[in-house]
């Protein structure tokens, strides 16, 4: 009988070898070479599944950004339903910044990612997809808080959407290179939802 | 008469082609040789003054720190003094931001280097100081704003400070990868900055 190779599962562990040597010694330690080191595998193989560095790239990062998302499904799936705008948007942002160490490898990667996609289109496209899908996530939930009057009517929810995602993108930074403590990046992200969330804003307006 | 070099002005020379490097293919494109094609010398002349690729991107890191820090203390001494809180804290989240393309080429550098520094503990300090010294600058003007009564003397000055820090490193993620137009980052901005200039928020809390 010949061999079956699962082809996805192949990929799979390529990636991960990829994000394994990105979060621990940056992408730029990214090879064929290393990534064939790091799995277990011949150069060969990279090469068959991947092409060149740039596609090896480009593949981890859309394996990433795809698993970033079915996560953020399932959480949200397995959430009890109808959840708490506020605490919606506050879990989202506390599963994109590298809160714990396994967090940290993720972020680290996307971080890595990102600077790349400055200088790699396709990337920058699968980047700027998953940010416009947090930001519709996130105002969404403000909508839904502005239905149910946790928050005022007058808030412009694109502008704070917005708002949230960079907090959210500048505060995996400072936490990555050890600016903040996990403890006060929360207390920012906290303060931050507590003065839209704020019952005097509402008040203010009616 | 012996050959006269200048080292500081080469080892400027040789950062300024990993800057051009980085800023155009990416940090995990600077290799020695790279940089000696890009600055048109001899990969010894690299080696003899920053002896392996570590060694280059830390210092070149170094140099585009203190570069940043000295333009920001030119623009600070050549403004018509005392300025206003709200313009000083506007004009350095600007200089901050990938608004042209020259500032393009700095943050590209400068994310790349902070990618690069959450595997780098050398890089990460530098970057953190650099960080600490935004702050202390936003915080400095926000207190100033405080006592000349623009900002409510009931913000927390700290906060204020660490979500704008936050939001602008978030808004040069968004704008290098294409997320933001120019102007509509600069919107996210301006209203942030309204939120906490606006007599309202004042008027509220005496």
């Amino acid at each position: 009988m010949p061999k079956v190779v699962d082809h996805e599962a192949r990929r799979q562990q390529l990636a991960q070898a990829v994000w394994s040597i990105t979060a621990h010694r940056g992408l730029d330690a990214v090879s064929l070479r290393a990534v064939a080191a790091e799995a277990g595998v011949s150069m060969g193989t990279v090469q068959h599944y991947f092409g060149n560095k740039e596609q090896l790239i480009q593949q981890s990062g859309r394996y990433m950004i795809e698993l970033a998302n079915s996560m953020a499904n399932d959480s949200r799936q397995n959430s009890a339903e109808p959840a708490d705008p506020r605490t919606v948007i506050e879990a989202v942002v506390h599963q994109t910044l590298p809160l714990d160490e396994a967090q940290r490898v993720g972020s680290a990667v996307w971080l890595a990612f990102v600077a790349r996609a400055a200088v790699d289109p396709e990337l920058a496209k699968l980047i700027r997809e998953s940010w416009v899908g947090l930001h519709e996530l996130i105002a969404g939930q403000l909508r839904t808080a502005q239905r149910e009057s946790k928050v005022s009517a007058r808030i412009d929810v694109d502008h704070e959407a917005a708002t949230i995602v960079a907090v959210t993108d500048g505060l995996m930074s400072h936490l990555l290179v050890g600016h903040y403590t996990v403890d006060s990046a929360k207390a920012v992200v906290e303060e931050h939802l507590d003065r839209i969330f704020s019952v005097r804003a509402w008040k203010e307006h009616f």
